[in-house]
């Protein structure tokens, strides 16, 4: 996958879906100068962050795009029926496909056959590279200092931290990388492994080797983007062999304002944060015991920047440590607090530090 | 799989290796009654445990075996060259196959064509089954009590303590069930999922099934082999969906009398059993809290009762939780602590619980 192509975004019929188009509404976060359009036909003519929005795969052609992202996520992750024109409508005008769904393009028969005929490349993201393995050491070694964001639940902005906090550190000069292990994570940078799509033995494996290209794409500070929580009833497996295989020097906590519970979990009831700080803690590896450095607080369902930062003031005081929402109020305060936090960082700025790859 | 075959152990060149011979030791201690011959031609002539060694497949079929079951867990999980023949030749002959390595057998063009032509079965037993998804709540509506074997390290003894209280339990009349999760218990027990090969997303919804599983097989106390461990580098991502996922009542902790850290791991140091204990609680479901019961202390590396008895009485006095070998001195004590932790289970005798499958 190249990080400079002229992006179309494929939303039929999500466009306007938040939970759905997650994909594209990060990848127009973060990736914007890439993006020429979005193709869905029940909003076109209406703009997306500046963006247009067409209503078919030949009236985008006008803006020259290079390569097509699936933006949505489906239910399941496969592709709704109607999409496989949309799919073919791509491929026949010559465009590389990036596909973050369950549903693995290269195992589609026709669209091998159709992308062949055309000379396109399918990308599917989340499919696991070959070779995997259990970790050998080597994630102990990488050159650099490693934060792992980890969170409460699901869904309440993990890899979003990570990325404003990468932002915030390459706007500072320091050689800064984030490190994708999700679908939407490898969309926004363009590389990665999706590590819950991986064989269950080879997650802290998966993990390792992402820190190791962290370093090797020249990062001194890596933000591994996190997955799940350690108390998700679904996906904490994932998200602890996450924490052992990145083997952090530090934890980012994430906390949606509010949350009481793991959402669609009822029953599921949060503990108090200082206890989760505690667990993560505790559970890190015994040779790198990692501490929780500040809390990432999600203010999107509070109205007014007032109770947001009252919100954000308790969970300090409950804690003992610093907290901030860093969509709402800026990622400046967090980041200081995580370089506080680890004193052994080179903070000499690099060529790469100094030119942020988005934003 | 049948649970009444004839059954042939394939261990070429491993049957008096400890470490690779893992299954075949597990499947002589538990299936014993359905083992009719080994082979391995370096030890022809030899018995392991009562049952005749043989060189060759021809030689093992006086014994009328209908099943051969790969005896080995091999480096990386691969064939060694030289068993293909012994594969091909068992196959010939017309036995079902019972395969635990990670190389699948019904991925090979080879061997499926020969067993197509030969009305053969291949049971390929660490293949994920079809269908997997995230758990859906089912595994707190189970109409049974769930105990889950936990460690402090992997390959220090859960399967066999959870078959150890099994068997206990079944000799008392209660309706048992060893629940398998992996490629030894379910060669031993003839059903299962091995967890550690799902899709990573996976885990605690196969734990789930699993659970359902083994209370649609009758059992009201259902033992679940547990896997890695919480604290393993490597391994815990599974751990953690398998604690999540079985949603076990309580937890019998497994432990190596002496170990000091993870094996293979330098570094790696093992907390105190009592933090171990708390780790466990601490992360045990909210729907669920789950209590450490009992530890069962593997004291294989002890040579004498004594040293043995001392060792497990210190670690009883450092947790404040009953402790004992179950291999070494009986079942029946650690048996009788986790019964007393588990005060609503059903304890009326049922014709399952009174009709051991196997030992």
């Amino acid at each position: 996958m190249s990080v400079s192509e002229r992006l179309l975004i494929l939303a039929e019929g999500y466009s306007t879906d938040p939970h759905y188009a997650k994909t594209m509404n990060g990848v127009l976060r973060y990736r914007r100068q890439e993006v020429v359009a979005v193709v869905d036909s029940e909003r076109a003519g209406e703009g997306r962050d500046g963006v247009p929005v067409v209503a078919t795969v030949a009236d985008a052609l006008q803006f020259a795009p290079t390569a097509a992202l699936v933006g949505v996520a489906t239910q399941g992750g496969r592709f709704p029926p109607t999409w496989r024109d949309v799919l073919k409508d791509c491929i026949r005008a010559g465009l590389t496909i990036e596909n973050g769904l369950h549903q693995m393009l290269g195992d589609d028969a026709e669209m091998t056959a159709l992308a062949a005929e055309h000379g396109v490349a399918l990308h599917d993201l989340r499919r696991p590279p070959a070779g995997l393995d259990c970790p050998t050491g080597a994630n102990l070694e990488v050159p650099a200092q490693i934060v792992l964001t980890v969170g409460s639940d699901c869904a309440i902005g993990k890899m979003t931290v990570s990325l404003e906090l990468d932002r915030a550190a390459r706007a500072r000069g320091i050689a800064s990388q984030f490190v994708p292990t999700g679908q939407t994570g490898i969309a926004i940078a363009g590389w990665g492994i999706s590590v819950d799509a991986v064989i269950a033995d080879f997650i802290a494996g998966a993990a390792e080797r992402l820190v190791v290209e962290g370093a090797e794409r020249g990062g001194k500070l890596l933000w591994v983007e996190g997955q799940g929580s350690l108390i998700h009833p679904a996906y904490s497996g994932v998200t602890l062999g996450l924490v052992h295989g990145s083997a952090p020097h530090a934890f980012v906590l994430c906390h949606q304002a509010g949350a009481t519970e793991i959402d669609g979990y009822p029953g599921a009831t949060l503990p108090p944060l200082r206890e989760l700080v505690a667990l993560h803690e505790m559970i890190s590896l015994p040779h790198r015991k990692a501490p929780v450095l500040c809390i990432a607080v999600n203010t999107r369902f509070l109205t007014s920047d007032d109770e947001a930062r009252a919100a954000i003031d308790a969970i300090a005081a409950e804690t003992g440590l610093l907290a901030d929402d860093p969509v709402r109020f800026g990622a400046d305060r967090l980041l200081d607090a995580a370089l506080a936090g680890l004193p052994t960082l080179d903070l000499a700025p690099t060529a790469l530090g100094r030119a942020p790859t988005w934003g």
